[in-house]
């Protein structure tokens, strides 16, 4: 069993925040997210794209934003789950909540803070009739780990960024790589779309369009696919060991809708916009998983809600405690690891 | 008369990121401040003390937050009314204020966001008889332009980096410097203390400690002061042209608080955290100026309470629209000045 005083759910932005102002409140985070790394959809949608309305950032990098967050809640050694989707929550006896993933990893905590984002993203499925029996036997949505295609043959679907990158990538990995896309026509950085036009010449990549994978074959592995190229109505059969549709990511709350908190939207209710708790005391939702009158689904939102979250967290956790405030510019930044950052300090010296 | 959209009173960071949040509205902002330059406490007191809160930085000194923030905002051009502090505001008939300064300057908007901070930043005055009667005739708490003192004989008072760094500045610039403070010790930057040190080893200033101004004369003008050493009681006359006590500056919230509008412990009530309204509809507080439950007096609270306002304020000024928010990484930002930053397009191209 993990233990935390704030167990967050989504470690985008805001709940990496989180981390850093409750570290200022001596409270320890652990975060748990379903994708592999931090940042959210920063990290994992657009690292590459400029924001241009983080405050007093004219213009960072999704991925840079995250990295610099990173950086700034080091010094509060926050804990991660990651890879796993928080599934069910409990109420203990002592007030404190019980939350386990989907792979039955055990977090327990005083407060719990739902970051969770537009939810947790699952992968746009194609519609194929015995797919759901290829999962894990030859079927997958992400490459987590490239190494495993090597020398196998693999065709992936799709016309955008995913589709194009992981093409190039795996053309060097794997034996044998097609490429199958219902247009002539990709979306894409130029530059990957001219690569996988050189790689296609090249004979290192085989191309299919415009066309759908329409079937798949095998005992229990992925064996063959069938796709159809959609101008002539052909039908060719493709041996494969693997088929990767690579159709994007689409956020589904998921499991948390089912923990009783009032849902609105596809997001969560909060009870007040002065500390961001649900209905449920204890349970509070910050960033663009919540929702109240006039809500802005942006970043610097995120921040400012994480920060009044933690207050109230800390008047949860030490009810019998006054906090004051102290300015960072005051009083610095002292990490749980011992670690401390100040402003050079005045000397009082006499001139004589 | 000066006309905008939306005038804010305080150009520190709260306001300056108003303008950013406006101008994705097609909205045009003016600010007013009553220090010299914009940025608030920022520039004026802490510029080159590091700030740890403010999300996605690490670390980052007051001053190049400031710079940062009006890079970020140059695309809206924003209209500045610099070294004026807000005096009057008047309802208009049309529903929009009229804002006129202690200077005259006056300014039309059908709203108003104050973003005062603490207020306007007042001289800590010394307790002596006659005072006033020097004020602008050789007293000067703050200063504004150095060469006035050229050639003069000047006798500063003070303790602090303020007192050391012009007394240094000015021992190149005017023909006499004394430098009179009530300790012996003088807390500051270390640097500071030593070249001070040096320059009273070297004669260029004159240091009376521990001592206090005790009295001022002459018949209009400025003439002479008296000092009196604490250790030995005895007053030493000093003939002068000018008196700078830099005792700090404290702030005040000033005339704001005769606006009609509702006032707890020296801030403004919002009447809800949802558009940061106060209890005068087109009136916003915004940043440290105002108070609710629970309100933190932080940077990255003044930030996110700017952006709510501005989508408030765009529904009072457009009643007819119904404004569609799109994100600056999707949309990029187009400025006033024709200026246009987007994220690198992604190209649509067959394969073949």
């Amino acid at each position: 069993m993990i233990k935390t005083d704030i167990l967050i759910i989504g470690a985008g932005p805001t709940g990496l925040f989180a981390v850093f102002e409750a570290g200022l409140l001596q409270l320890k985070c652990h975060l748990i997210d379903a994708l592999p790394q931090p940042g959210g959809q920063c990290s994992e949608i657009y690292p590459k794209k400029p924001i241009y309305d983080i405050p007093g950032y004219p213009e960072v990098l999704a991925g840079e934003l995250v990295d610099n967050l990173m950086e700034q809640i080091k010094p509060f050694q926050p804990g991660f789950t990651l890879g796993e989707r928080a599934e069910t929550i409990e109420k203990q006896e002592d007030g404190s909540f019980v939350v386990t993933t989907n792979k039955g990893t055990q977090h327990q905590a005083p407060v719990v803070a739902i970051a969770g984002g537009l939810g947790s993203f699952e992968p746009r499925k194609p519609l194929l009739e015995n797919l759901s029996k290829y999962e894990d036997n030859g079927v997958a949505y992400m490459i987590k780990e490239p190494e495993i295609y090597r020398n196998k043959k693999v065709l992936i679907a799709g016309g955008g960024d995913s589709a194009l990158d992981w093409s190039i990538f795996l053309a060097d990995v794997a034996n044998e790589v097609t490429l199958v896309h219902r247009r002539n026509e990709f979306r894409g950085a130029l530059d990957s779309v001219e690569k996988v036009q050189q790689l296609k010449n090249e004979g290192k990549i085989n191309l299919i369009t415009p066309a759908e994978v329409v079937a798949l074959h095998g005992a229990n592995q992925l064996e063959k696919v069938t796709v159809k190229n959609t101008d002539t109505d052909q039908d060719i059969d493709v041996e494969v060991d693997s088929f990767i549709p690579l159709f994007g990511l689409s956020p589904k709350l998921g499991p948390i809708a089912n923990w009783g908190l009032e849902i609105e939207k596809n997001a969560i209710k909060v009870d007040n916009t002065l500390d961001y708790q649900t209905n449920v005391p204890g349970i509070y939702a910050i960033g663009d998983v919540n929702t109240y009158p006039g809500k802005l689904k942006l970043i610097l939102c995120g921040f400012h809600e994480a920060t009044l979250m933690c207050q109230s967290a800390y008047q949860r956790i030490h009810p019998d405690k006054k906090y004051v405030m102290k300015y960072t510019t005051v009083g610095g930044v002292t990490g749980f690891d011992g670690s401390k950052k100040e402003a050079p300090k005045a000397v009082v010296k006499a001139i004589d």
